[in-house]
């Protein structure tokens, strides 16, 4: 299999780093094919904005994702952005390494989403969920959180993880990814060296039975009417 | 009441701009105090990363949220998050206005989260939820989107769109906000001018019935014991 791991923590030396690091050493090691997207080393632009569009169709009114759909017709998709495209078509499995912040993948990434996975590239005219334009790729969630396990629980202060993870899956749905079950390492701040060494352990098991794990089933588009009302 | 207005669109012709300028004149027009934080127009820098400290704690493992507290206790926070942590110092009601992207805020609000609500400042040392920073603000989001009602309904393919919603509405509670209803514009992009006008209309109604708005209930944090679980 061909892996894209995109990667986005500041620092080097940060526990996701370290786990970004075990996960490419244990997809070579498996056979994979890795390739590597770290946001944060390559500056990756974060803000969508219509620096993005040199030619804009309509420069009075920017409508990102209209301008995006234009330039991928146009083939005028920026250079930045085109290369990771291009990383996606090789990949069998998109890889996400973050840490969660404000509930959600940090700025950067987020930005990437928006910016990389653009309206004509990766969906529109239809083509969403699993017609979407990036069918046949598996997408993993793997992050760290500062909160303990159970204050993510049902009955904890931030509410189940699963709840948390919504939008970031539904977006990664949207444009035709199937969802792999995520892999969590909680309270990493007061963790030991131990304890992070028994995380990385358990992310490198996930990452080898990544071929055989199911992803987690979700409607088709077809069970949907035309007001996105499920029959 | 002084309304703290954060918009993040990249147009300045948008239909999210006309929101925030109507949202502005309703605002001031009720005898409100405004100010506006426009993110696109500020060039707002959306990534956290190390550029925001340039002298750091740990230069060899940034860890971003020991940094904003080490930051904000040596009174050395950078000069654009300062700037808007003294508008929010002012503001009783934070007002966001901005287009749906990818179920969540655009990036360079998501940055704005990070950056400008540190910890130290805005939580940190037990101040969280009901005891965090920004207790006794309310924030209000308001924001467009792409599909239809019916397609944010509980059938509905986006899924439910307070489902969509709580990671942002569990942020802002975590640093202390209370949270008002939000006020959706859907469908923007297959609106009529008419329609348009009746959601500009909605929305100063929502604005006109502020003070007296009741916020969304929350289980106050002495609800939890020290695992963040509910007693």
């Amino acid at each position: 299999m061909n892996v894209l791991v995109v990667y986005a923590h500041p620092s080097p030396n940060s526990f996701n780093a370290a786990l970004k690091d075990a996960a490419v050493e244990t997809l070579r090691q498996a056979g994979h094919t890795v390739e590597i997207s770290d946001l944060y080393a390559m500056n990756f632009k974060a803000a969508a904005d219509g620096a993005d569009f040199p030619a804009p169709v309509d420069p009075a009114n920017l409508n990102y994702a209209a301008e995006q759909a234009a330039a991928h017709d146009a083939g005028t998709t920026a250079d930045d952005l085109k290369a990771e495209q291009e990383k996606l078509a090789r990949a069998d499995v998109v890889f996400f390494q973050f840490p969660l912040w404000w509930y959600s993948a940090p700025a950067i990434l987020k930005g990437w989403l928006e910016r990389v996975l653009s309206m004509g590239y990766a969906y529109g005219a239809g083509r969403m969920f699993d017609k979407g334009g990036l069918g046949g790729t598996k997408a993993m969630l793997s992050f760290t959180t500062h909160g303990l396990e159970s204050s993510f629980a049902d009955d904890g202060w931030h509410g189940p993880i699963t709840d948390v993870l919504t939008p970031l899956h539904q977006g990664l749905r949207f444009v035709g990814f199937d969802i792999l079950p995520p892999f969590v390492a909680y309270n990493v701040i007061r963790s030991s060296d131990e304890e992070r060494r028994a995380m990385m352990g358990d992310l490198k098991k996930r990452l080898n039975a990544l071929p055989e794990t199911p992803v987690i089933p979700y409607p088709a588009l077809a069970a949907y009417d035309h007001q996105g009302v499920m029959r």
